[in-house]
């Protein structure tokens, strides 16, 4: 019976790193649809998000049946509510990548970033992927040690998010008004996106940590 | 054992309903600091959040330990799993309002909404507080057609996101960068609030519609 159980919670882990695995790939997407103005793609990504609010529909049933059937207590219930929460937290990643394919939809074949803040936007773009990288890899090995080290490369985040707002309030140049909102909503999906990456790594953490050995 | 546990839920219920209160409280004076420039209100509901976290962190410790110690199956199961995601909602709801104060004093002395767009702002104001307190009302009757009825008026709140929006980029007007950038964000804020809150009615009606009578 335990051991069936921890099958089956071996299975919800998979099935939640396949899922950042696709979280992950929403928002690289949206990334290269927002530098390339590429509308295709943005397309892609806001009628890719059904099918996998499917998946974590799925995932999040087998969580209840699991809590259901094997009636799990301690360390085995907090992993399976944390399974909960953490497919909560992609699902919401996947929803903030659709925001920023929604953008360059609604302004092409205006590009929504401007030629000076193309840089910050490709490196949001990669701490992000940088970001639910590690929560994947943290997923799949349940390493409490690299979950932590999570907290200090969301500050990077934060700090390009503070660098775009300071660029976007520079005194000596003339901005657009539609790019000041525009890059303000980018500039926080990236930020939240990060969050949740982070959320998901320290959710995984507070469950292997206590493990006691032997 | 089951009335005891039925008398538990109620009880969870009860612990949401106090939480919806602070979530309510929270938006409700970040407005008023946002209209007023009243930094002190501002301090006061970013010092107010971690007072808040505790109280959600004690109902989720509450509602694991009933699934751990009662072992709910179907409905009575859902009904606890429902309890903890409403928790994170109206957690967000809380983290929003704090933003909402923090732009208040970052920027203070000088206040942050434009004149022009006072009205607007009081207005998203009032949305979130009818919006929250249809879900307080939610919470405490269970009417699942209530809840459902909720849906229209996230509407207004997605006009009112909207309209800011528009006039923010009207043509006709010269903008101060950092009133788009903040207006920007402060549309989101209460936009998220309001979705946090429409999903907290929908999970009560979730729990409540099936529930057969006699």
């Amino acid at each position: 019976m335990r051991e069936m159980f921890h099958a089956e919670l071996r299975q919800l882990g998979y099935q939640l790193a396949v899922l950042a695995d696709s979280a992950d790939d929403a928002m690289d997407q949206a990334t290269l649809a927002l530098l390339h103005t590429d509308r295709d793609r943005a397309d892609g990504v806001i009628a890719g998000e059904h099918t996998i609010e499917e998946r974590h529909h799925e995932l999040d049933e087998h969580a209840l049946t699991l809590l259901a059937r094997q009636q799990p207590v301690a360390t085995d219930l907090r992993t399976v509510v944390a399974t909960l929460r953490m497919s909560a937290d992609l699902r919401r990643m996947v929803a903030l990548a659709r925001h920023v394919a929604e953008l360059v939809v609604l302004r092409h074949p205006e590009p929504v970033v401007p030629a000076e803040f193309r840089g910050l936007v490709e490196r949001m773009g990669e701490v992000a992927g940088w970001l639910v990288g590690k929560a994947r890899a943290v997923l799949r090995s349940h390493d409490a040690g690299a979950a932590l080290a999570l907290d200090r490369d969301d500050d990077e985040m934060d700090r390009l998010q503070e660098s775009l707002y300071r660029e976007l309030l520079d005194a000596g140049v003339q901005r657009d008004p539609r790019a000041v909102l525009d890059m303000a909503l980018i500039g926080r999906y990236y930020e939240r996106y990060a969050d949740h990456a982070v959320s998901v790594a320290k959710r995984v953490a507070f469950i292997a940590a206590p493990v006691p050995q032997g």
